[in-house]
Formats: structure tokens, C-alpha cells, sequence
């Protein structure tokens, strides 16, 4: 059946770039989408799918339930796009100046719906249900996961997957990862507050900038005596901005800068002792501070076992040449929270093209993707649904999944 | 005679009020004087002074040779206003916006030509000559001292004295130092170039916050390891910026500051060891930088021996209560390049007073003197004046007045 | 036949222990060896083994030659011993003062020497040849393996076993990895080289503890900044000597310590980095220095194909919850350079007893392990290098095991 | 008067150099004198001085009480000598070995003694009185000034001089200095407790040289930020020692180190500030400390008038080229307490000579002083006593000192 089933696919992929580029032209920004999640209601709805608008905000949620009974598999679709001025000299670039779906949101949405047809076209074969979840607002946290969430759109659900299209890796290639593949992306401030006066008389001052540069140094520390050597973190300081005239010690100085973690205790231990050194540097020169931390989406923790499921899927499409455990990546994705609450797995699905020119990154003015890549998305994303649904067995083993992992 | 002369200063104290508030009135910023030396040079040759206009630019020089052959003295008043809004609400505040007499030239102007006027008046019984400096853009480095001097200023001249009207010292007092009164004022800027990228991607940049901090670090060092304990230095760094984004490993940084000094070897080393602390850092992490040392005016050292003549006819004046040793001050000042060519004294004329509310420090947008003590720096700078030219050793002895004052 | 086999080994279980117990009470330190390998080659030709002495220098090695044709497999066990005093109480403790067998050789040896015994006894059925590899010198690089593959220990070897008793894993686990499991551990010395002087007159010196404690401080951005995140690295200095009186500026420092990495990339970056920052902050403070890196043994990298072998094997002896993925460990081994030859891999036998009050940690005077290890231990070696002699298919996937390894 | 006792000097001075050579042989270390302090007593009870033995403990202390009535000046000389091997090859050198007089105390000793001689010959016209205070235990805090003050030794004491022969001044010249000559040196020991554990592992450390390294770098603020530059300030570090193995993190580090300040209150602020980085830095990294400071002598401020007398004195003396102001000598001295109590002046007497190849400093193995110095010490510590008991004002006015230096 999957065979008939992709073929259809490639039949609808001229809608799916139409859809791509119509909504290209008409990206909303995070928290502001109206337009994007009507035009999907209605695309699901004209397509005789049960439709939840609203959800969690301005999330849309499709259900499509099979003639046979059977578990319930959850595919996910972000819609979302980002504050940048398009500078692609596209024929169907963004209408709406400042605003971009420069990270391929378009892209995952449009493969999303064309599923979805495809799978309402086969409803009779179908055991078990399909959720679709088309998420608003994954580019800002607290992002539009959590809310959609704890409106119900994981009621029920068995298994989740996601994919994302990425530019960095070339059209055909599959990368996979069995736990953590994407970490845990935060934000921190702090503000030192000295006490200013002329740079003649450092005596009669606490010098911001000497504190402030100190904790700089001394937050080096915590990654290179803090962390488990097997570990990985990154703690890095983006801006640090303070006083102004040449002869005048600073009153104040301010750090701003990011924590990338894949464990909990790591990120807890980074925070706790990110605390402790801008509390003892500021007590040692007699300054006060501000410490704000900011965490953002946890880590991407994939299940192993829904993992080696894809993966089994994807070697069938692609060949195993293709798919390819890969390093973890850096960034943040709320795609973590559905994985605290259901297993599943996420992927990235090569999409970039040297030949064609399709080599800018994400967030980029100049960022595009190839447009196949969404054929080869949607038959993934299709194949791991119906897989797992036609796998009776999958639910009950999948709470021992992590130790089976460990030993297969 | 001195009492005399004192007298008639006294009866010319209205007009050297007026002097001063028309000049208040009217700021010019340094290097823009146009007004203020025409009406000097005007009022002086109405006095019948000889007049010299132009000299290095836009000073006024004026000579008055006495009856008598003897020797030269020169005193020095700086007239040049400051870019500060005036926030006094005084009846005669500036009339120019966003300019202001915010310290104290107006009133040194306004001093010397009331004495001058005595002079002219009593020219009969003048031993030598006095020659009169109004000197131009006193406020930005390189100053118009320098170029007065080039321009012969003080040519034929034996001594100098000059003084500065003080806020922060009461009305009354006197301060006087016997050699270093004033340091040297520098300024320096660092920017680091080194190589930005994700902030979760460390490896693959040049951290330039990491290396900005860790000179700043260092630099500390210089003025508790390398300057003699015995002599005085001061480095500060006034201001650090780099980076924008939180996420973003910056590619730059940039540090703004200070050096004060009093000797030249002092500054020299300053200057050669902040380079290298700078080199050797940004080398040791692989960034390079620019280091731009810009000095301002080198520190007023004044001569023991004058010094000791001024102290003489200050206590006359005041007695010895108030006229006090004080500490250096940290600021600059171009009178230092006078002394570097002939002997003198630079002394400081308290202007303060708490009971008038004039309290605010000098470029303060509310700053003021108490217009009384124009009349205390006009008997000081003729006295010691007349002190001067009346001295038939002086000029011999003055070699040797530094080993002299070790044993006083 | 391997179950046959398994009971035997256990039939001679007390004379491993027996020979365990005489090695232990024989020590002999590393590159000292003497009537150890004697003693192994005595025991090895009276089982009619063929043997080569001083293979490297000191090692011994025996070749098992089955009567049938085949592949060749090696199994290696070191046997010298440390510079620590016993304070285990035991009554077979070291007899010579000052040398013990801290770490397990004498364990690892009698293991291998019963192995032999049991092949010997079944030479008519062994299909292939293995060789026995008794080395010395594992304890101090440059150790004895790079010598004996040298002189032609791996000649005609197709696959290379070990295994670590392990006192700080319980007995009965067995732990392995797929790729690195131990890290490669160097060695440095810094010695900074300033002017000392009075502590009264810092400017008249170039402090050597203010250089010394700036390159500690700066070589922890090593870590932080320069190394992949998703890689390990680990840089500690471990001894800081300076100075003598409180009251005189040191002219010299020394800082001592460890890197580990596992990557000889990320050893090559480290080297490059230490000594760019100790150049680079010795220059900044007009010091000199001697930079001295001293590699260790490289990492061990075990072969994922032959690794996976293993765990089959090990789990249908121990069963699949005893055999566990273990974390890499720190510390360094040269079987790293047997694996840098041929494709194996080296794993850990648990050999910690809680109970019986075997928790000391290698290294420690009172580190002991439970014997019976040692029958799991020969019991592992024997099954893993008889099933890698039965598989027909294994040396020509060898090449391709890597890729293999990351779809399967 | 005086010329004819300068002449009596001169024919004693072979006595006062055989004197000098006989305590050079029989040194005795601070806080141990026997020898020396009875040869003192005896010797000037013999002359007739009423004496005092053990004053303050091993103290001497002589009475010359002239004839006619008047004020109390008082002379003092140290006696205690050094734990150095000597290695001047002197024929008079030092007999017992590892003790020798490395810093002129012999000499001051030799140069009091024949003052009192002279002083006793002219019993008869002396006005007043002078007190012989010969002191222990100088080179050794707590000092014996302390206990000699304690027992009584400044009772009825109106002023005190002392003197310095010092090797690296030439002999001839003669330092003075107006108030602080001598700087407080104190010394202080901070021992950091972090948690050991294997070099490999960081992470379950608290790495003791991160946290010193830490400390000895943030201490160097104190000087650059928090001393007035006008003021002098010096912190160093002396020692730096932690750690043993290469491989093992440090569970402990400690450092030595001393700090010279001038005045109270700036000293006050270094102790302040000092454990207050200390705490705040251990904070930082979850270290603990114990930090030990403990004060030396305090700085030795002598009185401005009657170091003016001692400068005319010595101008007449030596004549003015001969007599310099100096910098302030950052080592300690016990006088300091006695000028805690009584106003007078320390001043040093060169006693360098490079022709004769005395050009050794204080403290070391060859250190030695031209003995015609003492001469010239005798006449200058006989000179202003008899100066200041002749003259009638000054005890009255010497609480007015201050003050009337500073308009002088």
C-alpha cells in the first residue's frame, strides 16, 4: 500500500509547491498568525477532515480516524515566520516587508497538508487515527507547543513525529539520533551595579567594568572545571556593554549571553553555578547585580525505540547510504515538549542544493530550501505514521524501549 | 606700594564683574573663539596696552613695559567655554545654547584684564615688563598653549603664574604644590577584532569578549606591578562594548579609557606595557587589535622655587592659614607646556561657597564661583607679579632652585 | 564445544587464583620486569605452547596454532606492576616493599595463562591461530605494547581482545563502547621564568606567580571556547609551585598537569592553543617560559564491528543486563596502539564486591578484586576470540564495520 | 662646643671600630641576645652611665643626666643580629655559624657606645639629659621596641633620633624625610580548601589552583582600584603552592605574601578588601579559606619639625649637597612605636663605598659598611641631641609641628 501511497504523493506535489509558495508570500509573525491558520482549517475541513481551530491560541489540529480501530499517531507541522526583510529575489517572496519564513516553516506545512489528503483519500484502509498538528509560533518562546498541549491536542496520542527541512544538509540525506538532538537553548542577564566616579579616583568607585569583566573570566571556569568532560555545554557571553565617557568609571555593566544544554542537571548545575560566581566575584569587589536566566525550549530528547522505527523507514525509502546518525544540534525546538509526554522522534530532512544555490542557513535574508525535499518529507512522515500504526506491538514495549535500546 | 595697587583692584571690582557676566553671556568653544579675543585685544589696547592678535591662532598677547628696565613675568588666562547646556538660571547665564563657561575662564579673563588695567595705570613705576597670555582653547587637547608658544608667547619672558578659580575649594583658600600640581591626562582606546559566529559554536570563533575581559584583567596588573609604589598612576577603563545579539559570539570589542600620570618615564612605561599586555593577550587567543594612545597635556610641574615665592606673597595676603599644600589634582592642563619652557607656579583660588549654594564641580551644567574671588586672584597674580620683577636674584638662582628647595 | 570449554576453565579456577597470588606477592615495575616474563614462558612452553621471549624488550608472546586452517586472533594481558606500598593485609601482599600490583596485572596474567592452558588442551578442534600477547611496561608510556608490535607481535593477526579487571564495577558487569573507551592522556609542564626581587618593589620585577596564575586562568578558556561541545576535553593543572619568602617576588613558576582528549584532532588543538596562551601572556608580562608536552597513549578506540561481536558474545554468558554501555574513561591504556594495527576491542570485567569489601580504586594501597573475575573474564576472552575464529565473513567486513554500524 | 667633641669622636673612633669588629664575631639572633646586651651594660658602666639591664626583657638602657638642668632627648641603636651564614671573608668575621650582622647593627651598637664616652666626658655641660636606648630584637616582630617602651624605656623623654647605616647609599650622604620614611610591612598567608579528585574528572572536584590562581589575580585590584593613587600601596604574593601529581586536581593551594602601606586607614582598606576578594572568589568556586594576616611594624612617620632640626644639623655637618630628602624605604622598622609616643627623627647615613667594593645589601651573605660611616653616624646622633636640648622652644611647639611644616 505504501508504494500506491507515495506515488499519489508525487502526483500532488505541484499543489504542495503552490501551497509552499502561497504561503510564502504570506508569513505572520509568532503570536500574530491569523491568516496562515485559516487557510489550513480550511484546507483540512474542505478536505472532510474533523478540525479543531484555536487550539492553545492559534494552533489548528486535523483528525483523521481510520475505518479500523487502532492506536492514534500524531504528525507535526509548524507555521510560524520570522522578523527578517527577504532577500532572495524570489518571484514568490514574502509580501509583507520584515517578515520571512526564513527557517522553512512553509515548507513543513504545506508537506503536512498534502499528507493529509493523501491519507483522507485511503480514510477506508486506515487502522487507527491520525492527529495533525499544525503548531503556531515555534520561533518564540514559550512558543505555541506547551499551549497546544495543555489544550488536549496530545489526547489520546500514541506516538509523535516531526521533521524539519534543513538547507545545511544536502536534498536526499535523512539525519536521525537516537536521544538528545537538539539541546536545550537559554538566555541570562546580568547586571553589575558599581558605583561610578571619575576615572582619576578609581578609590572612590566600584568599577563595573573591572567586575564585570572578571565574572567574564571566571564564568569560563564553569564549563572547563564544572562540567562532566563527557558532557557537553556551551556557555557563551554575546554582548557585555558598559559606561560611556573615556574618564569616567562606570557606574553599571551589563552581560547578556546564552547556556546550551542537553541534560537537566547539567543545565540546573550550570545555572546554580553561573549564580554562585557572579554572586562571589560581585561580594569580592563589593558590587551588587541582577541575575536573570531565562530558560528556552529543553532539549529534543528522541525516543530510541521510535527512533530505530524511523530509521528502519527511512533506509527503506532512501537506502542506508543516506540516512545518517548525526551530531546533535545546538539550537532550540518545542518539539521537545510533545516528547516529554508521548515517545516519537525527530528529524532533520536534507534540503539543500549546491548546484541550485541553495546554500544559505536558516535565519538567513538569502535562505531557501529545495522544494523536493517536501516529497521526501511527506512520504516519511506518512511511512513512520502507517508503520507504527500497523505495529501492534509498539505501545507496549515502547516504556522498556530505553533499556532495549541499550543492549540491542 | 602693593597695598596701594590692591586698593585700586578693589575699586575695579564692579567692572571685573561686569567683565565676566558679558563674557558668561557670550561662550565660544575652543578653537571657534572669535568674539571673546577680539573684545580682550580691544579692551586691552583701549588701555592703551600694546596688543599682539592672532598669536598662535586666536590668542591675545599683550605687553606692558614698565618705565623701568628689569625683568619679564607673563601671566596666563585661558578663555574658551565648554559644550555643556547651562542649567543655572543665572540673569547673565549663556545666551549661546548647548555652550557654556562651566569652568571658570570667563572669570580668569575677566581677572587679567582688571589687572592689566592696574598695570597701565602704574606703568611709571614698573621695573620690566608683564606680558598678558589670553590663551585660546584651553579645553581640547592639543590646546592653544602649545601653539602660542610656537608663536613666541614667550619670548624674552623669565617667569610665569597663572591660576584657576576653584569650586570645590572654599572662597579664601589658597592651594599651592611644589612641584607636580596637575597629571597627565590620557586617553586610550583598544578594539579587538576577532571572530564572531553561533553562540553555541565556540570552537569555530575568536571569542572577542573573552579576550576584551581578560586584557581588561591584566591591565590591572600594570599599575600594581609595574609602577613604582613611591609614584602615582592611574589606568581606567571607562567603557567596554561588544556584541548585540545574546546568541551571537561577537566578532569585536571595543575598550575606552585613561591614564594618569605625573612623570614621563611613568607614562612611558604605561604606554609600553599596555601594548604589550594587549598584544600578548589578544595574541595568546588568537585576535588582533588596534591600540590608539592619544596623549593629552603632560603633567604641570611647577618650579619649587617660584612656588616658594608665591607661597611667600600669598600668606602675606591671606596668612598662612589658608594657604595650603595640596594634593595634586588628577586632571590636565595646557598651562603644563609654559612650564616646561620658563619657571613658575601654577596655584588653584578657592571659588567655593557652600552658604551662596555654590557647590557644583566644575563642567557641572550648574556650575559657578563665588565672583569675590576673582579679586583674591587678581592681588595674588599681581603680587606676586611685582614680587617677581622686584627680585634682582631670581633669575640667577633659578637653576638651582630645585636642590635649594631640598634643603629650605 | 565453548560450553565444554567454560567448565574447564572452572575446573581451573584455583590454580589462576593460585598463580594470581604468586605474581602478586613478585611484583616488578615497569621496564624492570624480569622473573615475570620468565615465569610466563616457563608456565606457556610447559603447556607446549610456542613461545617468544623478549618480544619488545621484556615481553612474551605464544602462539596457539589450531589444527585446523583459519583466521588469527590475539588476546593480550600486561603483567608489570606499580611503584605503591601494599597496605591491603592480604596474606599473599607484595613481598618486595614499594612495588605492588595495584592495577590487576597479575589478575589480567593469570587469566590468560589458564586461557592458554584450556586452548592448548583443545588444540585438535581450533580452527585458526591465536596468539597470546604478555606485555609489559603497560604502567609507564612509552609503555611495552609500541614495542612488541614492533618486533612482530601483530604479524598476521586479524583481531586483538583485552579486557581491565575493574574494582570500581560490580562483579558480574561487563562493560564495552562501540568507538573511544579510553581517553588519551598527556602530560605538561610550564615553567615561567621572571625576575625576582624585593616584594616591596614589584616595578623593579617581572612577577612570576602574577604570570603563572594569568596562564592558569587563561588556559581554562581552552575548554570552554576552543573545543567542539559535542566533543570531550579535559585540561587540569595539578601542581603550582612558586616563590619561597612572603616577602620576595618569585622569579620562577611552575605549573604541571593533564590533558585528555579523544580525538587527535582535538590533541592537536589543545597543544597548539596551551602554548599560543603561555606565549601570548608570557609576552604580555615580559616573561619567559619552557613549554613541555609530553603525549601519554592515544585513545583507545575499539572497533564497532568486532565490539558488537562481543556483546553477543558477552551476553549469552553474563545475560543482557549485565553487559552494559559504558561511559569512555579518562585514563589511558596502550592497547590503544594494538587497535591503531588491527580491529578488536577492549572492555571492562567488573570485579568490585561491596560485600566483601573490595572497593578500593586502582591505584590505592589497599586495592584489591574479587578473583572469581577473573573466571568471567577468561571465560569472555576464550568465547570471543574462538567466535571470531569461527566466523567465516568478519575480516572482510571489517573495513566496511563503521559504516555498518551507524544503520544498523 | 660641638666642633671639639666632633674632634674627641674622631680620636675614638679606632675604639669604635674594634668595638664594631668584636660584636661582628659574636652575633646573636633577635629575641637570644646575652652576650651582647651584658658587654653593652658593662661597658657603659664603666664609663659611669647609670644603667639599666633587662628593660622590656633584653633591653639596656643608660642615663647620662648633664649637669645643668633641661629636656630629655633620647638615642637609640639596635643589637640583635641575623640567621645568615656570612660569607665576607672579613678576618673579623662572624664566629658562630648561620648568624652574622648582615645589617649594620654592630655598627649602631659601636657608634652609641662611644657616644655615650664622649657624652660622659662632658657631663659637666650638658643641659638635660640623654637617654641611651639600646634595643633587641629589631629584625624580629613583635620587636623588642614594643617591650622596651612598655618597661619604661621612654619615660620623661621629650624627642628620639636614630639612625640607619646603609650600604646602598654612599658613605657621606645622609636621607631624611619629612614624615613617613618608612613603610608598614605586614605579611599574610591564605590557605584555600577546594575538594581533590582525579585530574580527568573536574567536575566532581573543587579545583584549589582555579580558585587561587583566581585570588592572587583579583587581589592585583586592590592596588589599581582601591588605593588613592596618590597614596603608596603594595600587595604581592610571594608563594604559590599547591598540588602534587600531574594528575590529580589540588584539594588545596596556599599562598604567601606581603603588603606595605604607609598610612593606617590605607592599610585598614588592604586587609578589608583583601579578605573580601578572598571570601568572595572561594564563594565563587565552592572553595572555603582561612586567611591570616598579620601586621609588622607599623610605618616609621617621623615628626616634620624636628626633622627639620636634624636637617640643619646635618647641613652644617655634611654640607647641603650631601643631605637629601629620599623616597621612603618600603621595609619595617621597630622605631615606628617610638615615634608613636615622642616626636623625633630616623635618618639614614651612607655608609657605601664602591671603591672598596662594599656595594653588598642589606641581608646578604656579603654584606658590610665602611666603618668611617659610623663616625660620621657618632657626630650627626651626638649633634642633635645636643641641639635639641639648647633649644628652649621647641618641646612647647611641637604639637604645632604639623601645621607649621606645611606653610614653612
Amino acid at each position: 500500500m505504501i508504494d500506491q501511497l507515495h506515488k499519489t504523493l508525487e502526483t500532488y506535489y505541484p499543489e504542495m509547491v503552490e501551497l509552499r509558495r502561497t504561503l510564502h508570500q504570506h508569513p505572520e509573525l509568532s503570536f500574530e498568525e491569523e491568516q496562515t491558520p485559516a487557510m489550513i482549517a480550511d484546507y483540512l475541513e474542505k478536505l472532510g477532515v474533523e478540525v479543531k481551530r484555536n487550539v492553545g491560541g492559534r494552533g489548528v489540529v486535523g483528525y483523521i480516524r481510520g475505518a479500523k480501530p487502532g492506536k492514534t499517531v500524531a504528525l507535526r507541522a509548524d507555521f510560524d515566520a520570522l522578523p527578517i526583510q527577504e532577500e532572495t529575489g524570489l518571484p514568490f517572496a514574502s509580501k509583507t516587508p520584515g517578515v520571512m519564513h526564513a527557517c522553512g516553516h512553509d515548507g513543513h506545512t504545506a508537506t503536512l497538508l498534502v499528507v493529509a489528503k493523501v491519507l483522507m483519500e485511503n480514510q477506508q484502509n486506515l487502522e487507527g487515527t491520525v492527529v495533525l498538528i499544525h503548531q503556531f509560533a515555534e520561533e518564540l518562546a514559550p512558543g505555541g507547543a506547551i499551549a497546544m498541549i495543555s489544550d488536549g491536542c496530545l489526547e489520546g496520542v500514541d506516538a509523535i513525529f516531526g521533521t524539519h527541512l534543513w538547507s545545511t544538509m544536502p536534498l536526499g540525506e535523512i539525519g536521525y539520533r537516537r536521544d538528545a538532538i537538539m539541546a536545550a537553548a537559554d538566555r541570562f542577564e546580568i547586571d553589575f551595579k558599581g558605583r561610578g566616579g571619575h576615572g582619576a579616583s578609581p578609590h572612590e568607585t566600584v568599577d563595573a567594568i573591572a567586575v564585570g569583566t572578571s565574572v567574564v573570566q571566571n564564568l569560563q571556569h564553569i564549563v572547563s572545571r564544572n562540567v562532566d568532560p563527557l558532557k557537553s555545554a556551551v556557555l557563551s557571553v554575546g554582548s557585555f556593554h558598559a559606561g560611556g565617557a573615556f574618564n569616567v568609571i562606570a557606574d553599571s555593566a551589563k552581560i547578556v549571553g546564552t547556556v546550551r544544554t542537553f541534560e537537566t542537571d547539567v543545565q540546573d548545575m550550570m545555572i546554580e553555578r553561573m549564580e554562585q560566581v557572579t554572586k562571589g566575584v560581585s561580594d569580592a569587589m563589593g558590587a551588587t547585580y541582577d541575575f536573570l536566566y531565562k530558560k528556552g525550549y529543553p532539549a529534543v530528547i528522541n525516543d530510541p525505540f521510535e527512533t530505530d522505527r524511523f530509521v528502519g523507514t527511512a533506509t527503506k525509502l532512501q537506502g542506508e547510504d543516506l540516512v545518517k546518525e548525526m551530531a546533535p544540534v545546538m539550537g532550540g525546538e518545542d518539539f521537545a515538549y510533545y516528547l516529554q509526554h508521548v515517545p516519537g522522534t525527530f528529524f532533520f530532512t536534507g534540503a539543500g542544493n549546491v548546484e541550485k544555490g541553495i546554500v544559505y542557513p536558516h535565519h538567513h535574508p538569502k535562505f531557501d530550501f529545495d522544494e523536493s525535499a517536501m516529497l521526501v518529507a511527506a512520504k516519511l512522515l506518512l511511512s513512520v505514521a502507517l508503520d507504527f500504526l500497523s505495529d501492534k506491538n509498539s505501545s507496549l514495549l515502547k516504556t522498556q524501549s530505553k533499556e532495549a535500546d541499550a543492549t540491542s
